[in-house]
């Protein structure tokens, strides 16, 4: 008889956990009908981004801000989507045993994404394992993800407080704002703050956010925190700017409504990738799509006009829709 | 009147060049209507990748690479997709002027691509701009960006010929590894090559190309050039890789396979985006994303489910299909 994978990750079972963000990763059907039930149970964990370049110490501070949180009676899952990370490089640099303390903790539950194969893209797998964690009952789930393309900017939305890690001589002040996670910042934190240029650094970002039209328009100020993070050195600053942040975000509703905006875009993405897979698994019946290749490659057949035909062909959207409850 | 811009792209024109890429990059309507009409025309070009991590010379390597080619009597579009490019960053960073030499040559046209807000994706929006530039007659299209993340990987696979640049001391092997890069190089290039430990990273690289039993499945055996790019050295025997690796692609009829490949990916991806936008405009109709936003959010509404239901609905896949050649 299989294991009610289900009902052991709502006790919070790390195995039935991973099997089923093993699941997500491959692809399995079985997947899909875990997600279904553990819906119900999910909205209760607080979600935490943490992004930057690689090499800004992001796993350190990961690593001392789970022990703050555990020190204060929460229980912390980690998702970590960034291939530079030791979380997921463990295996290959060996550097995981760095992460000795948190890893040998039951309070805390870490997993690594693999970057690369999801069919429903990175931010659709990595928003699902954040739902199995909290369906699982974590308190805080946190994201650790590289501030690079749009496959991270994607991702880092799914959170609640996201923390950019910023490093003095980097340079990454501008690469982070090339990539717009400048902009989707609440609290930024200038790790390695030993190191020269740091106060500099914060002065500049200082100067940028308050300079920053969009980030102005907003109620939250986001705050400036100096971090040392592998001498534990600025944690507590951190640990209080994020709950500030969160507290902000209760009192004023604007968490419900980042929520709401987080679940429309994550609706819109599962319906679309659904879609597509449907129609990606016709055109692959009786060699249909081999012969639209080699129409489209002699130029017989012009893909543009084909897609613009498909999309009337293909798809029934009802004026009047019984199955949905707008109508 | 309104120019005819397609008119104009097959006479090469920059002006109209550059204005048909910033519609697609704003999403601009009119984009698509001259996206059909370029596509005939498409499909001379030779298209070139090159990537990198950051600080590996890319530019450089692209901007020499282009004077050997422009030698040959060859025209060159340079499409730059890397957000630490001096091509791309050169507004802000003031690095455009290093490019002095191949800017200013009428044989060349340089284009950088914002790396964000495609709601295509940003591989779809530099293959429609290859497309551009290989309709106004570009012998070698050149796609610069950074190897890192799934986006780089979807846009380099664009590339009839991938060339990785590593460099000394950066341990981007490792990284290039995990980010999938490192096997779909056709041509290792190790810039920098008057650093401590060029000849290591060389050895390193060669055999763990002689070691990857993908890589080894293939006909062609990877190359393993070093160049010094800023001093101009090694550009040659760089450029004859590339060509090596273009006759060996077409006498052995791997190129007409790589192309009939990549146009079934992006067939799919337009057919993907296209239908993802028919959606969106249906459901975002009289508040009906509202409404179910809501249900979802209250948990009266389980999204996994939902999705089910509307794949059921909406889609319209006949048994015989009128509108496909292949029926």
């Amino acid at each position: 008889m299989d294991t009610d994978y289900v009902a052991e990750i709502l006790k919070g079972s790390p195995r039935a956990i991973s099997r089923v963000i093993s699941w997500l990763e491959n692809d399995d059907p079985r997947a899909s009908g875990c997600m279904e039930k553990i819906y119900p149970h999910t909205g209760r964990a607080y979600i935490l981004g943490i992004t930057g370049s690689p090499g800004s110490g992001k796993s350190s501070l990961t690593d001392k801000l789970t022990q703050k949180l555990r020190s204060q009676g929460l229980t912390v899952g980690i998702v970590a989507v960034d291939p530079t990370s030791p979380f997921t490089g463990g295996a290959i640099l060996g550097d995981r045993v760095r992460m000795g303390d948190i890893a040998m903790d039951p309070g805390v539950f870490i997993r690594s994404m693999a970057t690369r194969g999801y069919l429903g893209g990175l931010a659709q797998a990595t928003s699902n394992a954040v739902k199995i964690l909290d369906a699982a009952g974590k308190d805080i789930i946190l994201i650790e993800t590289v501030g690079v393309g749009q496959d991270e900017v994607d991702i880092i939305r799914i959170a609640d407080t996201v923390c950019l890690v910023l490093v003095p001589g980097l340079g990454d002040v501008i690469q982070s704002m090339k990539a717009g996670v400048m902009e989707i910042a609440d609290v930024y934190v200038i790790n390695k703050s030993d190191r020269p240029g740091a106060d500099q650094l914060c002065a500049e970002v200082t100067h940028r956010v308050a300079q920053d039209v969009e980030i102005r328009a907003r109620q939250w100020p986001p705050p400036v925190v100096q971090t040392v993070a592998t001498e534990n050195e600025g944690i507590d600053e951190m640990a209080d700017a994020i709950q500030a942040h969160r507290s902000y975000l209760e009192q004023s509703n604007r968490l419900i409504d980042k929520r709401r905006e987080r679940t429309r875009d994550e609706t819109l993405q599962m319906i679309h990738y659904e879609l597509f897979r449907a129609i990606k698994a016709y055109l692959s019946r009786d060699h249909r799509m081999d012969q639209l290749v080699s129409d489209i490659m002699e130029r017989r057949e012009n893909p543009y006009r084909l897609m613009h035909r498909m999309l009337k062909n293909y798809l029934r959207l009802p004026e009047s829709d019984i199955s949905l409850n707008a109508d």
